[in-house]
């Protein structure tokens, strides 16, 4: 079922969860006021929403509380999910301390670096391993994704590595294309793109 | 124009932008080699390259000169924009630090912080100005974009001061839905559903 969801579906279920959690009442909820809220259409919201296993009634709308039980259960929030980090520099570090991870059942087990002064650091309580220690400490803890923060042109390397360990989902956050092998998904989270994007917009 | 294009072609610009960057041969490069290259479907790459200037010749394709020069001119990175960090916490110090604005004709001129030890720093040769003076030093500087990196609780504090003071382009970081006037366009950047997405993935 998964994998018939539009990512684009996909990347704004985060988006419903986000804004029904920031609702102080309970009670019900209609499609149309949840598109009103987010600026959005309310067939698309409906089209969305259908992907997961809450049912809307008609004049009704959906239970909050039920809805957003069915986010979390597609997101995956209750399906506890290791990650790893590689490069503890300034953006990897502020990930490690973040702590919205555990919302969606992600836990940050460890980052990895080849800078002999953050090896053996621990950053927000996880620890930071020798890169060169990669492939052993991935086969230990196992984790199902990885997020890249390493200079641009060290992060290919990282990536193949990645991908030899077996962890086929990668969050990319150097401001490179990334090749990998066919079943590996790649996310790219290119902050001067967001801006330059932005900056086209209206 | 601008106007006209759908978000998702937008955001695909600076994909191709760099994946031509990255090759080192000049000359002529087709729809075709590109989409294979990107993963994409090539009806899809072609539809959105219309969009640029750039004019594509049957059976030869693109320059490949030309063709960066049309994204680079559709995203504005010869036009310069002034751009303002909120918060230099670990994620804002990195953006202040990070080279690859330039590339996008972006040039991030100063961040804010509520914290006295910060406020009055440097961080790769921008000034910290005090959360406090931030109207009046946005009045200074008149920058076009705005970078939102404080806690979740303090975003929309900021995003009110961001569009009293006439910014109406604003990247989020903090997991949190903002709201904004019409008119406004607000850019979420929620690394942890950026990984729970990936993880619900394939």
């Amino acid at each position: 079922m998964k994998s018939d969801i539009p990512v684009t579906s996909l990347q704004r279920l985060p988006v419903y969860l986000n804004y029904l959690k920031s609702l102080d009442s309970d009670g019900f909820i209609s499609s149309g006021s949840i598109a009103r809220a987010l600026g959005m259409g309310e067939v698309l919201v409906r089209k969305d929403l259908a992907f997961t296993s809450a049912q809307g009634r008609t004049r009704v709308g959906y239970s909050r509380t039920e809805l957003i039980a069915a986010l979390e259960d597609y997101l995956g929030c209750n399906d506890k999910k290791k990650a790893v980090i590689f490069g503890a520099g300034e953006v990897g570090k502020a990930l490690m301390s973040y702590g919205g991870f555990s919302n969606y059942g992600i836990e940050i087990v460890a980052a990895f670096d080849n800078d002999s002064a953050k090896v053996g650091t621990y950053v927000g309580g996880k620890p930071v391993f020798d890169l060169e220690e990669a492939s052993q400490k991935l086969a230990e803890l196992a984790p199902r994704l990885a997020v890249i923060c390493v200079p641009a042109s060290a992060a290919q390397t990282v990536a193949d590595t990645l991908v030899d360990c077996g962890i086929n989902k990668i969050l990319n956050f150097a401001p490179v294309l990334l090749h990998v092998k066919e079943g590996c998904v790649v996310r790219n989270i290119d902050v001067a793109a967001n801006l330059a994007i932005l900056s086209s917009m209206i």
